[in-house]
């Protein structure tokens, strides 16, 4: 594997993380409970998917093969996607659907700080402007995780079952192989691993105001970032997302 | 309009319906609450698909562009399809799919018994091997109406939503337009309202004895048979239909 092998898988999983959550939480648009919640949601979306652009674009140029972003988010198919699980595990209802931005937003926001440092300038340049999104993200979905989890009765019981529910799609975002060895040699990215214990801190002070128990398991699904093994779940997700460019190709606004 | 374009929308109308309700069936392929109704209604979906084979390839035929079944099924946009409306709504539980199943078969069977005499004799070919496998969906579909309608409290309840829900889908399969005038004056196929008085009877016969109440509403949808206004689960139905032809253009088995 070439450093630029490395480098191109490094952009897809950041991007491809981006523009799978960023799409899921799309689909919520119009049908949030209340209406600061369901623009607050679309606005996530949008943020993701204009960080998507950024990485995406990275991607292409790194790659050396011609493709822009809309190519790499709408012309491949589910084996050649680089996203964490749970990205593309379904929305559920409301609760899960925060859980989820709550433990991808933790991990976001420690990810972009370590890139904000990266060797890589332009790397560097996307995680600081990421990293002021994803810190109001970060911000909101862990105060609607700590009033939810820390609210009525049934508000908790939901809560602490979206935690369950995730909880096995977290360990993935902490895992690594020979591309991110590659990116720790160069300095362009951090070892996943070494995101761990700072992350364990910060969800534990979260998930303990809001009353709810992280599980005894270190059990962790993978095979998202990889590509080896997407859930059922990414292929119908993209059957819609990549519809108007598949059934109309090239089309633009 | 001419009378070939009159006889190609006719087709488009008969291969649509048994397209896209047979793809909802078929959704519920490995989902079915017991094993041998998930059998049976994969066989329904299995025959109407055949069906479809036959209508939307003499269709092409009739077009003459060149064009074959599945050209139509897969290429085609939701604003091109000519389904009556009742064949795209969401199949809901199993109860509403088979309710569904029952308002459709109960037209189709009399449809097809008028179209084994049409003028046309490829239409009456079709039409005479349709009609047999129509005549067991519509043998099994009545039972379980009467089965689930005359049932437990709740398998009524949720047969009578069901019928209460799909009601106002039944009127469109009776309106007629242009180019039902133009079959009509040559022999090819039924005036659609000349069919309503014994599908009347036959179905207020199997929903009285499965205890069901006809809602009392002349109200009925319409658009998806002309094409100018289908329901919005049509277009996510295609996203997932047409997915393969639409990502590889041209694939073959």
């Amino acid at each position: 594997m070439t450093r630029d092998d490395a480098f191109a898988q490094f952009l897809l999983r950041m991007g491809d993380n981006t523009l799978i959550l960023g799409h899921r939480v799309s689909e919520w648009c119009g049908h949030a409970p209340v209406l600061e919640e369901d623009i607050a949601l679309a606005n996530t979306a949008l943020d993701l998917i204009g960080q998507t652009q950024m990485w995406l674009g990275l991607a292409g140029e790194v790659q050396g093969e011609g493709k822009s972003a809309d190519d790499l988010a709408f012309l491949r198919d589910a084996w050649d996607f680089r996203n964490v699980l749970l990205c593309e595990v379904p929305n559920g209802d409301f609760g899960r659907t925060l859980m989820r931005q709550f433990l991808f937003d933790a991990w976001h926001s420690i990810q972009l700080g370590r890139l904000m440092k990266s060797s890589d300038e332009r790397v560097a340049a996307i995680a600081e402007k990421a990293s002021k999104e994803v810190a109001y993200h970060l911000e909101r979905s862990a105060d609607t995780v700590v009033g939810l989890g820390d609210g009525t009765e049934e508000s908790h019981r939901r809560m602490q079952e979206a935690l369950d529910y995730l909880w096995p799609y977290v360990g993935e975002m902490f895992q690594s192989d020979e591309a991110d060895a590659e990116m720790v040699k160069a300095g362009i990215a951090p070892d996943p691993a070494s995101l761990r214990e700072e992350y364990d801190a910060l969800i534990s002070r979260i998930l303990s105001d809001a009353t709810l128990t992280i599980p005894d398991s270190s059990f962790a699904h993978k095979g998202g970032r990889t590509g080896a093994m997407h859930t059922e779940h990414l292929g119908h997700l993209l059957t819609q997302m990549q519809w108007l460019q598949r059934a109309y190709p090239g089309a633009k606004w």
